[in-house]
């Protein structure tokens, strides 16, 4: 265990190359070659066009004035200065709320941290345990944590009556925090301007009908159980090989772009070859060969779409139905149509540009089977990952690299090289599959079978918060493999089970505030520079773009990535919670990481991500609930922790505690989550007469005609062919983009 | 343990004992005397009015009729004939539905104990490990069962197997039965003659409102909400006091009926104290001072009526709303009106007669803290109940007695009593205790908050049932109090507590077969007997009964008693399923229980009960989860009995059944349960379409005028003062007890 000198060298070094980090930034950022890349969202929004400084040429690329460097840390106030409804309007709803998190854990860990060291930190100080064994190892830091008050003692009645403190503090939070939430996203549906999808109502499951099409079948099902307010809809085609000849077509052109920009430059003629990656295969001309290709394919894609479009079988049993009311599209979307509840389901139609297309056709006794697959799966993937990793470990070993890559074996059996591989090679592998884990949860959670990509989000980051929760949180306090801990957990008694992981928590401060300072501070740090797309979009710049518009298209401001970032955040509010009655010392750092983070997001939410879809902050249950299963844990793990001091007698008076945070939950859930899921009607009534009123003559059918359907649908003249490319052309190409992007607009033009 | 010949010897006298009430209740039943006693539904339905025999007077009272002493048994067959749609229009959906549990027990048991004996039983037979250990005791059932197989025997593949195909025909049986109910209440609900709550919805939590009364408050609210469709609504009345003073006023008329019936017959004035319970106090004469006390009464019962009626604060914020069709109830008791969701909670309104009426008004947050307290009560209920009556057992023993009654001591000690009190008093406190835990359990759940009776007895059948699985089926397993198991269970580790229960198991076979045969066969037979109600009956009839309508009155047909009978029918099902792979000799027991009393009932729901309400089976998904409950422990407590017998490695063929067993319940929830808990949009618009066709000049407000008023309002001229007692009084009040058990006739009466 580390002492506090070597945790404050330890903070020092991680503050300084996160200190690095911001310097990297602060210079980065200033450079106008670097400005689509930090400030991407500026251009979506069309504030900018261009980088903004004038000047001589040289100016357009790097930035030569001095003073802009001396305040290279004024991005921060910047970032906080922007109010929070104008952040809304900025933003979206679903970043300001996600934002708010990194605020709540501010908001609940410093009323801790100042009550733990003005309370917790004396009594555990004047404890003296640990003066008293001379023989045992022991740092400074465990002087202020709850292991140095003898067993036995009086003293820890402090700490129970503080974790009554505690989580009565944090349920106050947690209510304000949701209930603040809940008007947030009331609010915002009820200012919100026209949208297609508060008319209609995504039905899925549509039984056949053997005298009616499935459009027909949709239209009379309708007009007789709805009369008064069935409007119109919208079949859902089976696009899925369109989409992929599309998406290939897309990626042939870049190519087509790269070696026609290399001619222009070399004035060569540029070859490629016809196999796998043209590696192999015979020498063509790289842009005879490519227009050729792209000329099959646009082909192709013209027959397909004709087909998809003719076909009555590429009508999937799904629709879009859309209603002349909100109200009565919140009615159809909240109650049952047939008798049978697998067919006709209706739910809220998401965004149109958060619908997943592919899981729309699902039938119901196969979505239980892959729910039930997916969660067996998701089971060995949290407790028996290492078995696979270990296998592929054990493969990739210097010969087996010599078996594959003969070419290789000159340079790998240098002595120094061949160290240096059989040392980082096992933790590489680990790593990839770490990073490549968001991606395999995001599968699973595709297999599931939800229709819009919000719900997919917040499905896997269910399942990556599990997956944290059980191999990192109690991966480090009791380690060995999962499945160890798994068979550990099975033959003990479940009152042991707290009692093992809460002993071990003391001794583990240490290791979490390291845990903190590299994964927290460096992390959030390496998120403002954005190493990787400033790589990629250097990269485009360089090869693919032709047009100030091909820029536009190489800036990719990507967006927050919840189902990753939220319950990585949600590991730091577990240790904030558990730590806080342990082992105070730890709350600071978190609080820093919590600060810097807030900071950091705000910016990049306001600079930088463009979201995907707006889901109006309905991820907050989810996250209120994994900060309820912290909040328990952290509950049952001091108890565990207690009822090994010999004062088991007083453990009891724990016992009311975790009772209190399930019904804590159970309360919020009655009270807030309905605002989540439903929709009322009294609030679809007030905007329904409002509309009314103030557009009378609305065309709510011609509004709606083309908001659903697919997106290789929209814009049919996307991309004819390579010779035909004009700047014309390609401004529909944006503009179809932005379709996507800005629902709300492109649909009111179509209106008007 | 017992073996076969024991258990034989036993069976014999258990049949013999049932034999003795079935012989019993064949010569009762024939009495005409006894007619309203075991015939009641009949006289409620109107088909008899009278005992159906004439001629000679003695003839009224005893049947002399030998012959029909012969065929003793012959209600049997004739409970069976009547086919199940007409049980349906004579006894309800709900009894049904009930005795359909019998069957499935039945369809569940029979081929599993075929298939145990086929292949089971000759497995266990030729296993020879009981014949090796000569010392041992066994007994011959031992080596019928599983026991009965050598450590690591091959053998065991055997039970592994069927232990499936058992799951698989418990699945395939429970699906159909599911479906079929499923099936059955859509049916009853589409078929079902028009009836005011089809049309009306249980508003709760109304706001106040500053400036209007509750009354104007809804109906604005609904005019502006749902305003092509709301129609109407009754408000609810704090009528709480008023019930309690018809209720006194009831019991005083019977005293002063039964004073009159005394003075008439002995022709000498009665007299009666004032005091407590007529024992203490100033002698008067009984029948003035019942007169003028009912006279005083009726004019507090008017005042308090009128005062009910014209303050607006006993309005309370609760309402009944009704709408114009069955589609826009259907709408609004499945959507959400506020955006609060603690406020204007909507749900289907219960049946007139169903509506718990105290419950009505309780704040959100109120429900919330009591269904917390309430969980913790059954928790201490369940595991610490013990404790409570070993005290009231050691208080009651002979000094207690002596003390608080000092006159009783001469008797108490005599030696021979003294004895059998000691004996028998503790046990008799726990059988007292037993017998009104379901009215303990009943006062819990309506203390939980429920709206309706219906409802209420499914939460107190939920209650009971883990009462019976921890305290009978656990307790019996593994003696020792329900705290001492809890702390073993608390103590050991999980994987171990199947183990645990599983090896005990085989052990206590003889146990639970003797256990079903009294609790069982001796307990159906003894329902039908009927003891209590019949010397109540005639209790009743021999003092209070004056006019033919009296003895009417004095008839208590009873009704199912849910709450009670359901729970203790799922104990044998998780007997049978327990042991179907165990110890199949077991299984033919709960054969009989389950054929005998699916007659008996059969027989009680024709001729005796008369139920409350009609919930239309919706308590179905309740018994469909209990037996997912049942099927889960047997097959856990299989793993744990199989793990202990050195064949660990083939135990995990088995954990796949648990999960198999979760996802089916799953499915099945997402696939049927909808049906008891949401209506259809499609099959309300359906018989909206057909009402509006065959009635198009329907008055429905008038229909739905006086649906939802609180009892003691029904019939407004009760009972005034017991000097204008006629013919013609008492037929308005038989009329109004009518009005609360078939409100769907005496309602479409209202609306002609």
């Amino acid at each position: 265990m580390a002492n506090l000198r070597e945790i404050s060298v330890s903070a020092a070094l991680n503050l300084l190359s996160a200190f690095a980090f911001l310097v990297a930034f602060a210079i980065l950022r200033l450079q106008p070659i670097n400005d689509r890349v930090y400030f991407p969202k500026w251009y979506l929004k069309g504030a900018r066009s261009s980088p903004s400084r004038s000047g001589p040429s040289v100016n357009k690329f790097v930035n030569l004035d001095w003073r802009t460097y001396v305040r290279f840390l004024n991005w921060m106030p910047a970032a906080l200065r922007m109010p929070e409804p104008e952040l809304i309007d900025h933003a979206g709803l679903d970043s300001v709320v996600y934002i708010r998190i990194y605020l709540l854990g501010l908001k609940i860990i410093v009323p801790l941290a100042v009550l733990a060291f003005l309370v917790l930190v004396p009594v555990n100080w004047t404890g003296d345990t640990l003066e008293d064994i001379k023989n045992l190892t022991f740092s400074d830091i465990d002087k202020l944590s709850i292991s140095n008050v003898p067993d036995g003692s009086k003293r820890f009645w402090a700490h129970i009556v503080m974790s009554y403190v505690f989580a009565l503090w944090t349920f106050y939070v947690l209510y304000v925090e949701y209930k603040a939430v809940a008007a947030m996203r009331l609010k915002y549906l009820a200012s919100e301007i026209r949208c297609p999808d508060q008319f209609t109502v995504l039905v899925r499951n549509i039984p056949p009908d053997s005298d009616e099409s499935v459009s027909e079948h949709i239209e009379h099902f309708f007009r007789v159980n709805h009369p008064d307010f069935y409007l119109t809809h919208q079949a859902v085609y089976n696009a899925n090989k369109l989409a992929k000849l599309v998406e290939k077509k897309k990626s042939l052109q870049n190519w087509y772009t790269y070696y026609l920009n290399k001619y222009e430059r070399t004035s060569k003629s540029p070859t490629t070859r016809t196999g796998f990656c043209g590696l192999f295969g015979n020498k063509v001309d790289a842009i005879d060969y490519y227009s050729s290709e792209i000329q099959k394919l646009s082909e192709a894609e013209a027959s397909e779409r004709e087909k998809v479009l003719s076909d009555p079988k590429a009508i999937v049993p799904a629709a879009f139905v859309s209603f002349k009311s909100r109200w009565s599209a919140a009615v159809c979307a909240q109650t049952q149509l047939s008798h049978d509840p697998t067919i006709w389901l209706t739910e809220w139609a998401p965004e149109p540009r958060d619908v997943y297309w592919s899981n729309l056709t699902i039938p119901y006794f196969d979505l239980t089977i892959r729910r039930l697959l997916m969660a067996v799966a998701l089971f060995f993937l949290i407790f028996f990952f290492m078995i696979p990793i270990a296998f592929v470990q054990s493969l990739a070993n210097i010969d087996g690299i010599e078996k594959v890559f003969p070419f290789l074996r000159r340079l790998i059996e240098k002595e120094s090289v061949k160290s240096v591989i059989q040392g980082f090679l096992p933790g590489i592998i680990l790593k990839i599959f770490l990073i490549i884990l968001p991606t395999i949860l995001m599968i699973m959670s595709k297999i599931e079978g939800f229709p819009s990509i919000s719900s997919l989000d917040r499905r896997s980051a269910g399942k990556y918060h599990l997956f944290l929760l059980v191999n990192v949180f109690l991966g480090s306090i009791i380690t060995g493999a999962a499945f160890q801990q798994l068979n550990i957990f099975l033959h003990q008694p479940p009152t042991e089970i707290p009692k093992t992981v809460g002993v071990s928590i003391p001794m583990k401060a240490t290791f979490f505030i390291t845990y903190i300072m590299v994964d927290g501070w460096a992390g959030v740090a390496a998120e403002i520079l954005r190493l990787v797309p400033l790589i990629i979009f250097h990269l485009k710049n360089t090869f693919l773009v032709k047009t100030e518009q091909d820029r536009e298209e190489a800036m990719d401001p990507g967006c927050l990535n919840f189902a990753t970032y939220e319950p990585r955040i949600q590991l730091y509010f577990l240790l904030g919670l558990v730590y806080s009655a342990v082992t105070p010392v730890l709350l600071p750092f978190i609080i820093i990481f919590f600060a810097f983070a807030y900071v950091v997001f705000r910016h990049q939410v306001i600079n930088v991500y463009d979201q995907k879809y707006e889901s109006g902050g309905s991820f907050w249950p989810d996250v209120h609930q994994r900060l309820i299963i912290g909040i328990l844990i952290s509950q049952l793990l001091l108890m565990g922790l207690l009822s090994e001091k010999n004062i088991e007698k007083s453990t009891i008076a724990l016992i009311p505690l975790p009772i209190m945070t399930i019904w804590f939950h159970v309360y919020c859930k009655g009270r807030f989550e309905s605002a989540f899921v439903r929709f009322p009607l009294q609030d679809a009534m007030i905007k329904d007469t409002l509309e009314r009123a103030t557009e009378p003559n609305l065309n709510l059918k011609d509004y709606l005609k083309d908001a659903y359907i697919h997106p290789v649908f929209k814009g049919r003249v996307y991309f004819e062919s390579p010779q035909m490319v004009s700047d014309e052309e390609s401004n529909t190409l944006v503009m179809t983009t932005r379709i996507g992007k800005q629902c709300a607009e492109s649909s009111s033009t179509n209106s008007s």
